[in-house]
């Protein structure tokens, strides 16, 4: 990698100077995905693969102004035949990325998780958020995670959530990065699981059973990405008002912390799971109009990435 | 009430169109206590009580451009008796709003909830966070509750939180709020309890278990508080992208969204604990300048409004 990404602009010029990747995408059927491949035919060194109706995705595609010649389309009749077929082409190591089309998540998901789609990697699955905060001076960057994969978050799954976080970090060049593990408060509260799995973590991290990165918690939010919050309250600590990575509490504030960062704040969001064979993409339809091309890049970059057990 | 208030600067006017409030603050003594004093001097029809040091409050409020000689003063030595004496004269009846100055919240709430302090009314306290979302038409004001009293929300509980903040809105003018229960999704997911519990409550609204308002959930924080990501779902109901109350799932979603709203968003936020026999107010240091000038106008509204269970 070299020099860290710290910006989305950073990120696409990082995905812009690979050399190209090849992006599968399951049952291509939609404006907005149509959108996103075109766009990324201009912008990223990217060869796409399309998995569906061979009318539907060349009519698409040549409608959002992308090159349905320079696609290579391989005849679904169903999005289940889709789905499987994609999912087949990347057992056989075709891609590079996999992207979701309009196939519901969760079929997706549950078709990824098969032992038999090869996909797998016995590491635990996660989705990171990253959101991009104008206002930050050094590292723009901020991820959340987990994006909504672990319904339930046990200690053992937080270690794996910190892991694959870290695992994306480092891909972007950051090679220590923050990790605030969240509350609803800063102090250690017997009755709050959070915070006893936070100071867990943090221990963790300080004896070695988590490497490449700093990690501290329990913060709350405000103490974890501003200085001024973390210094009002005296907190000594490398993360607070610096956080790289934000590991929410729990999947409900996860996801509803990354949602604010767009509904309320209008932040740029790009998404990517990992601790499967290849990164996975899911964006949404509700994305905006640079989601999909932000996570696509993130995922091109990820693939790039191996992965070691620290 | 009237008309609705739906928006911070409705809020204020409708404050300052009250009968003088008396409100009693436990131990002002930092600079940021203060100016929301002189603020609230000038811009309210107030009345201060202040408990503390006689002439740290006197050369404290008269530096912030306050007028000591239009608020009475209560002397007491220490932290601990200034926040005996403020809970004594709230108690006699002497106050219609508490306010915390430099006392640590958890102390002042343990004080509040002992017996003795005959603050407590037997229902539940909540602390109700409202924010102001200028892009929004209608309401601009969205709660956010429990702002933090509640550790662990039990669908009990969380019955209370709703008619809590139902309460608030109805002094806000509002008389049939839309509740939006929080998820991490829009489904209901048999292993995950948020998503059960917000099913639970849609119901007992629907069968008049919970009046005065319009429950539905489980709602993405999205699908809540936008029309197009609601729409974008296929989502039917009164209140997917219109939600006036957000309920959060748990404790530390609650908090990370509200102060994502204030971090990344850069929103206002007023906040008031409810359920105690009078409003109290907690606010942080860290609030911008005039969260608690719009906490104070919150806890005067709430004092005109008098409880019934519905």
């Amino acid at each position: 990698m070299g020099t860290m990404i710290t910006s989305f602009d950073d990120l696409l010029r990082g995905a812009a100077s690979l050399k190209p990747k090849r992006i599968l995408v399951a049952n291509p059927a939609n404006a907005e995905t149509f959108q996103a491949i075109a766009d990324a035919q201009v912008k990223l060194p990217t060869h796409f693969l399309l998995v569906g109706n061979r009318a539907t995705i060349e009519g698409g595609l040549a409608d959002a102004g992308g090159d349905p010649r320079k696609a290579e389309v391989v005849a679904a009749a169903t999005v289940q035949e889709a789905l499987e077929k994609a999912i087949g082409l990347a057992r056989q190591e075709k891609a590079d990325v996999l992207m979701k089309g309009s196939v519901d998540t969760s079929t997706m998901m549950r078709a990824v998780l098969q032992d038999s789609s090869g996909l797998k990697t016995g590491r635990l699955l996660s989705d990171i958020f990253i959101l991009e905060f104008p206002e930050r001076k050094d590292n723009k960057l901020i991820m959340i995670t987990d994006g909504g994969m672990s319904l339930s978050l046990e200690l053992k799954n937080k270690v794996d959530l910190i892991k694959n976080a870290v695992f994306v970090a480092h891909a972007l060049g950051n090679p220590d990065p923050k990790v605030a593990v969240l509350s609803a408060t800063e102090f250690v509260l017997p009755n709050l699981q959070s915070t006893l799995d936070a100071a867990a973590l943090s221990k963790m991290n300080e004896r070695g059973q988590i490497k490449g990165c700093v990690v501290d918690g329990p913060l709350a939010l405000d103490n974890a990405i501003s200085p001024e919050a973390a210094e009002e309250k005296g907190i000594r600590s490398k993360v607070a008002g610096r956080a790289d990575i934000l590991l929410a509490a729990n999947i409900e504030s996860a996801n509803s912390l990354a949602k604010s960062t767009t509904y309320f704040a209008g932040l740029r969001l790009a998404h990517v799971i990992v601790g499967s064979r290849i990164p996975i993409l899911i964006p949404s339809r509700a994305d905006k109009s640079d989601a999909k091309l932000l996570s696509i890049a993130t995922g091109m970059l990820m693939s790039e990435q191996p992965w070691k057990e620290e």
